[in-house]
């Protein structure tokens, strides 16, 4: 059995190229905003982050995996190692790195930020999962949340001592949140009395913290039908009453069992069952949707992260067993006498191994770069960097939700694969993050949500302005690649791609009919990541070749790189004509195919 | 949640359509070897084994999916109920169906077995396991043991009463079977005297049967190193002694925590810690790899069959989910208060499942082909006939045994999605089948295993001769499709599809270096997989226009049959040119890269 203490979860030679060769984000310190903050402050928070990481949170992963929670009572004991690991990463100071120092945090950048949660969640995605709905639960409460609200909710989130949810989904609202049933009915105390059933709400029970805060989207009496008639309220398991806190009458109505995100209870929540749950409106009346759409692309971006880990700590442990694991000879040796070699000599374990590589560390530069965006779309200088910023993170958040979810699956399903035997069986550990990666194409928004997002929204909605940001991007990054030696194969191929995906976009564009525009947008979203995964995979070539000129010191690493860039020019790239072609085609056979056909 | 008892786990209208109106099964009444049987015979077995599987064996899938057996004392107690079902199974003759009537068996064409046994595998994928087990490990006696063996060993397996296993792998011998170090020793008294280690022996204990045949693969003393030193031994859990059956020294060391066939233990197994574990040879000694292998194609069809089934169970399960669960309104249509529709109306959802049914019927068309292309090679009227099923079988085997268990591993993936966050609970059964999928990529040789099976030893192995032979069977599937109106677009695609693949093959068969030649053989596989399932449902196409041309009774399945060929060479079919081309220019990144690079 291979040795879990031995597994990086994620590559520290890599976050540091991505970070400080690649990105550049030492330069986001010469912004007023992040003025407190250097190499060395951001060292410091990745230093600590992944050495608990390591030592802590994911020697504890298999325990915790293996032994779910159950409900008993209405309530739900989670796994006994879960409250000093949650306590260890509020500890951490993770709960408002992030935030500014006004609610008491270190306002790191989020690239920065995200880079360091992603060990924790490649260690023990559920443990980190607690962690990521807290500071969604109180950033909202921020944003939208008065003086009262923000003391009341948010403060006790963020010191670590409360945590979130977030309660959107009901039985017959899941990816249609405009059917949200749930009431809010006002009583002129200032709180509302909120009645309904939630579903699927993470970390809604569990004996992990003194109170949850359940942010919980609800239609106040007379609101409007649809999604203009919903309103997001603070609906505390525990309120404030006269002698401390006080049961708020919402309560653990059932237990999901999941596959994977074991540690994290996912429950079937009742709310009012006797006429006595207050909540408390945040932000204006019927703007709960849009509020919580605000907020979206850091959940998007959380997700994202979560895929790239989940895929990332897999792949090392199947480079690792591939090292060491002897099978067989060399091709064209029939000597039975000569020793087997690691499987890690054979050319087809390397390509699983090597497509790993190229989705994890193509997948990670994607989820940082899209960060970044959203460091600048706040806190860039001047008003055009800011614009320019937003729409390249608001046009790259489905990209960076998506496909780690999708290609991360994949990943993690050769990890399996190259474990052979072993990885059927559950004594490793390949199957669990097979099991975990799966929700990341279900939850904030399925692929094939995120693909109507791109398309419709984000590129048709944006009247070409998002393509044309990326465009520009793309084009300096090939100026770069150029100017550092970068094969000009890949240069050409990108522009060719990109050419590819405006031609497409406004062959689709052009069809008027919302049902044939949309029809593949799901090969859209496909062609669209697997061109922003090259521009990725072209940015490192370009650093890789600048570190090779430096000096030969870091050569494999630098090699690595290469090779896995030109894995993915060479195998994914020419995908892009295809789905493009696909895409101007627009074959209408699963839009002819009727219900009663199958 | 899904009432489980209205899942169909094959669609008889399809099979009714492939075997009668597409493979014509019905010409091989005209064979000496199958003259006793008719579309009646044929009928009747798969009536029976539908009834079984949907009645019986399906209602049992989930408690013996969450009930794993333990292993206690050296012995595994299997679920309570498999006894029972295991023997409906042998009552059903299933055991003996598909061999000569001089075993006891009804010489059904492996056609027809493959297909009722589909049923069986979508229902109760671990419980056919015993099945198919016991009848390969008798099907081997039946072939290289003499009388007295098969009196001894095989007819108690044909008969039900005892079960068979297939030894094999060692801790250190899984894709290298060469390195097998079991040992055999003389003992001039008839047997041999076995000792060694197995592991993943499926089936390797339970108390289903009162015994358990483990046919293994072991040395003699003195044997030559290497495959070409392996014998083949008939290793009984109990012998025959004096007062009837005595322990054998073959015992049960491990039960490996398998993530999916849970009802199928799988054994690590010690033999002769006592010195006492007698083993019989079965054929010629340092045969045993050869005998094996005879047999393969068998087994590794099942295997297909496995995933075709797999996929097919899940596929249906979605479909049905898909009908009743409403969500959202169509696009365009913002009105709040019109009633949602079912998922089924949403395009994105109808692309998920024509691509599961694509791959699907696809793929068990494949299957039952290569099973069919089994019987003429073992029974066609003229040695040519025989000479060239027996090319095609070989050629197709690689395909139907990966192509199911590659794709159907997506498609499995796909019913879960379907079934959006309730399909990422373990109360719904897409789980459960996702984790039984994955084995079949494993297990029988592994995917990459099989990419160079077939593109080393079956392509260029052949010289020309295999591709050549599905050259003519696709040109008369063509000529059939235009003959009967089929769009000659998909006629002119196969015929260029099948060009690429030959100039990829000669580029590939040139480079002479086998390490070349074979980089990208799981992209080869990809290709030709992908082109076999061209070819298919070009077949099913055109049987679907007779059918429309007979009478519009059908119209809807037809129509289903004529969107999914639509689907396929709109969607998969350009792959085909990539895949070649990737073939072709035999990009080494793979290959370059070094154990130190990742």
């Amino acid at each position: 059995m291979a040795t879990p203490a031995a597994n990086p979860l994620i590559s520290d030679r890599d976050v540091e190229f991505l970070l400080y060769e690649v990105l550049n984000v030492e330069a986001l310190c010469a912004l007023p905003a992040f003025a407190e903050h250097s190499r060395e402050t951001f060292d410091m928070v990745l230093q600590a982050t992944r050495r608990f990481a390591r030592t802590r949170l994911y020697p504890s992963y298999r325990a915790i995996d293996a032994n779910p929670p159950a409900l008993a009572d209405g309530e739900v004991h989670v796994h006994s190692q879960l409250k000093e690991l949650y306590r260890g990463i509020v500890d951490l100071g993770l709960l408002t790195a992030s935030r500014p120092e006004a609610v008491g945090g270190q306002e790191l950048p989020m690239a920065v930020f995200t880079v360091a949660t992603t060990y924790l969640m490649a260690a023990n995605l559920s443990a980190y999962g607690y962690v990521g709905l807290t500071l969604g639960a109180a950033h909202l409460i921020e944003a939208f949340g008065d003086d009262s609200l923000q003391r009341t909710f948010m403060t006790p989130m963020y010191e670590g001592r409360w945590t979130g949810t977030m309660a959107l989904t009901e039985p017959q609202a899941g990816s249609s949140l405009a059917d949200i049933v749930t009431t809010a009915t006002p009583t002129g105390a200032g709180h509302y009395l909120i009645r309904g059933n939630k579903i699927f709400i993470s970390g809604g029970e569990h004996d992990l913290a003194e109170n949850i805060v359940h942010l919980t989207l609800a239609r106040i009496d007379g609101a409007p039908q649809g999604s203009r008639g919903i309103s997001l309220f603070a609906v505390p398991k525990r309120r404030p009453g006269a002698g401390g806190l006080v049961d708020n009458d919402v309560h653990a109505a059932g237990l999901i069992h999941k596959i994977g995100w074991r540690g994290l209870p996912s429950m079937a929540m009742s709310y009012g069952e006797n006429r006595d749950c207050h909540g408390w409106l945040i932000g204006a009346p019927h703007r709960g949707l849009a509020h919580m759409f605000q907020m979206m692309n850091e959940a998007r971006i959380m997700v994202g992260a979560n895929g790239v880990s989940t895929a990332s700590v897999a792949y090392h442990e199947s480079v690792e067993y591939a090292r060491t694991r002897p099978q067989g000879r060399p091709l064209g040796n029939k000597d039975p006498a000569a020793p087997q070699i690691p499987i890690i000599e054979h050319a087809d374990v390397r390509r699983m191994l090597l497509r790993q590589k190229a989705i994890v560390e193509g997948g990670l530069l994607v989820v940082v770069a899209t960060a970044q965006y959203a460091d600048l779309a706040a806190h860039a200088e001047t008003e055009a960097e800011r614009a320019r910023a937003q729409l390249l993170l608001d046009l790259l958040t489905p990209v960076a939700k998506s496909f780690p979810a999708e290609k991360g699956f994949e990943s993690n399903a050769l990890a399996l694969q190259v474990h052979g035997g072993y990885g059927y069986s559950s004594e490793y550990l390949p199957e669990a993050w097979l099991r975990d990666q799966k929700l990341n194409s279900i939850h904030e928004g399925t692929t094939g949500i995120h693909s109507m997002d791109l398309l419709g929204r984000k590129v048709l909605g944006s009247a070409g302005a998002a393509l044309a940001a990326l465009g520009e991007v793309v084009g300096e990054a090939i100026l770069g690649a150029r100017a550092a030696g970068v094969d000009t194969a890949w240069c050409e191929a990108l522009s060719a791609a990109l050419g590819e995906v405006a031609t497409a976009t406004q062959s689709l564009g052009a069809l008027g009919d919302p049902a044939a525009m949309l029809r593949h947008s799901v090969d859209y979203l496909d062609m669209v990541a697997t061109a922003v995964v090259a521009w990725s995979w072209l940015r490192r070539a370009t650093a890789a070749h600048a570190g090779l000129d430096r000096s030969d010191a870091d050569g494999d690493f630098y090699s690595g790189q290469l090779a896995a860039a030109q894995y993915w020019f060479a195998t994914e790239v020419p995908r892009i004509g295809m789905l493009a072609e696909r895409c101007r085609d627009n074959d209408d056979a699963y839009e002819r195919m009727r219900a009663d056909w199958f």
